[in-house]
């Protein structure tokens, strides 16, 4: 196959790939919100219908016990090697839906880049997969490699089904690679492979003090008030270092290696651009770590949401019967979701006074991830996102989460190669999430050619 | 005037009472929400129209930059004493709905009681006085005192027009005492006069991290998280022996005497009832003094309301931009609530790290009182409790705010008689708010003979 003829082809169709990938966006497919169960339906009969359209072979949608699987196959290589690409077609609520500067389902082009719920997180990363499979197949007329597709829709609720459906499917998903864009890379123009990931332990904590609201002048001072307790048990999960203080919630952790740490060092990070790309007034942490290492590679704990009495306008002087925070903690390789729900569990019971009443809602977890830095499936990764970015990728780890690697990597014994195609300014989960066009072209043309690497 | 006549009046119109009272209930005064202006309008219209129905000489409403206040004269005792009746028509916001067992506003009858917001705050207790004045009225044909009646719209937002109203009608309202039945019986069949009050500082405060919310795998661990560093600060708002840490919060404070104390532990009060009446597991306070003591005699801080981040279904694993909580706190004699105010928002800003900003919205306050325990007119209150109740009222003080009360003193310089005719349990500010019909019964008939002993 001649060079140039997949460059050739992107050139043409480029503005038709944005109007699809704008179509796609369009459909609010959030997982977490039961009332748009019938969108996200129909977004994964888009998906299927999209996989067929660019000639994909064997395209199914298979129903769970929450959203549906869209699941395909191009198997015409026999004796070449298969290869697995996961992605995911729902996205994360949109709230709070008044900062946005255009409406999150309403994708709009600004200045190079589209901004949508999804641009980035999973949407805009997976389709650039489509559109290189379909460059590949329009230009080559047949792909040299197997392809899988498996492509969830619950990827923002935790993946509750895709386990049980991948453990239920191991023969008919046995491959030599998987390939995920969900994450990001270190900067613009700079090509990446994550080779680790953090895992996520999630839950909700209410404190009640008296059983019914009451007036906080005829009560006050005499009843325990659940926001003032809820307050204290919080403030108490960190101490002064920044450590979380949650007794053995580090007993596990595999330490960062002086090779990593070494590694970490080199990458060109400043501390004071990523303090106002976040718009905070200064940057904090764990004592005795670099931010790219507090955000890679050490476990954190982070109140995601908190609620309790009047949260209306003006003034009620009332003294709440409940308050609730939600709490996740990131963790890192050798932390286990659940033990540590269980440390935090323990660690609040005894925080609290016997004059409230604690209860707890885990929500879901996902184990954290490390893989190979080098293989022949990382290998043929980097030379395809060399061709088309012109630069060697570095490599790094991720603080967000994708449990389901650690599914691959327990139950079908393949590697992950985890190319992120996005860019850690892209807001993804905040309000104007966006994905640079570049970024979006380049990663159709990586996926284009890394079907001839591997 | 026979002392059977007014009774005899009450029981054969205590139906009507009762329907009149429904009506009055259902208009939704709610003065906090900007949303139901037109509703607190028309309660303002039903309780003037009502008072010229029962034969009230001089009914006007007026208008204020907010709510509009209902003032109304009837002066026809020349050489009597003047007498100023005063009131709110305006509710607490009903949150959260789904608590109530019947809608706030379609008042109900179950057991002797009946159910709705402003059934006893204030609306049920008010017209206990408008119910006494027209049984005066209609047995007696004339009354023994001249009468006015001031009633706002505005209570509930902390009066902001009523000073600048009672100001520049310093003259009109002149009086030789004002009655006011806003606060509770100290027991069921227990008479009471009240003769402190604790005042409040009302604000919100709001702590900012990141300037849009971050996604917590990508950031979380490098950057200041606002719930949290908010529950630190509220954490700090107490020390160990939940007294305020707030440093000079308690310098003015005018301690109870132990006259007063002596009192107080006289009264039948049973600590278990209160914790059960609470429905919390256990009651709490400030070391040294007992309930009745920190409820109505000593000073408190609580959060009325915090948010932040994500509250709806499931877990969305954001990082959020800021957090806000609602903090009030009940002042006793000789606390200033601008002072207080000064000094929370000094101590709070010295407890924030510089990660993070804060800013300051500042509510409403209200003066404590203290008033006079003997004088004419408590004795002739007194004498009208005994009649209608058959045993002597007990004194007591009360834990809520009744701002005006303190304008009344320092503008009209004239003696206030609160005359409760709720009860604790009656959920003012909750779900569920009621009135017991005896108390409204009793009210009436204490308010018609009144007049007589004045």
């Amino acid at each position: 196959m001649s060079d140039q003829k997949i460059p050739d082809y992107l050139a043409e169709n480029q503005d038709r790939f944005l109007e699809e990938l704008k179509e796609y966006l369009r459909i609010p497919s959030i997982s977490t919100d039961s009332e748009r169960k019938e969108d996200v339906a129909r977004c994964a009969e888009w998906v299927a219908e999209h996989l067929k359209g660019i000639g994909i072979d064997d395209v199914q949608i298979e129903q769970t016990p929450g959203h549906p699987i869209v699941y395909a196959e191009h198997c015409k290589a026999p004796g070449k090697p298969t290869i697995l690409v996961y992605g995911h077609y729902d996205v994360q609520p949109p709230d709070p839906l008044e900062l946005w500067e255009t409406p999150p389902f309403e994708p709009t082009v600004r200045d190079g880049k589209i901004f949508a719920r999804g641009a980035t997180d999973d949407k805009g990363q997976l389709f650039a997969h489509f559109k290189g499979l379909e460059a590949h197949l329009k230009t080559a007329g047949e792909l040299p490699v197997n392809v899988k597709l498996l492509i969830e829709g619950e990827e923002e609720v935790g993946s509750p089904n895709l386990t049980p459906w991948v453990v239920a499917n191991k023969e008919r998903l046995a491959c030599d690679a998987v390939v995920i864009s969900d994450s990001s890379m270190f900067a613009p123009g700079m090509p990446t492979l994550t080779y680790g990931l953090r895992g996520l332990t999630y839950f909700e904590v209410t404190v009640q003090g008296p059983d019914h609201d009451l007036h906080s002048g005829l009560f006050g001072g005499t009843v325990p008030n659940p926001i003032n307790e809820l307050a204290k048990i919080i403030a108490q999960l960190h101490d002064k270092d920044g450590r979380v203080a949650i007794p053995g919630f580090y007993d596990d952790v595999i330490p960062l290696t002086p090779d990593e740490r070494e590694q970490f060092a080199k990458l060109p990070f400043d501390d004071e651009k990523f303090r106002a790309q976040t718009g905070a007034p200064g940057l904090c942490g764990e004592v005795g770590y670099t931010t790219l290492e507090r955000k890679w590679a050490r476990p954190t704990l982070d109140c995601n949401g908190i609620w309790g009495g009047f949260i209306g306008e003006g003034a009620k002087t009332v003294l709440p019967s409940t308050a609730s925070a939600k709490i996740s903690c990131r963790l890192v390789p050798g932390q286990d979701p659940e033990k540590v729900f269980d440390l935090a569990r323990d660690y609040i019971e005894g925080l609290a006074p016997d004059t409230v009443k604690l209860t707890f809602l885990p929500h879901h977890g996902g184990d954290p991830v490390l893989t190979d830095r080098d293989n022949d499936q990382v290998r043929a990764a980097s030379r395809a996102l060399k061709k088309s970015w012109g630069v060697d990728p570095v490599f790094t780890r991720g603080g967000g989460s994708i449990p389901v690697v650690a599914t691959f990597a327990n139950e079908l014994k393949s590697p992950t190669i985890l190319m992120g195609l996005g860019l850690d300014d892209d807001r993804l989960h905040s309000p104007n999430e966006k994905f640079n066009l570049e970024c979006f072209y380049k990663g159709i043309e990586t996926s284009a050619y890394l079907w001839d690497e591997l």
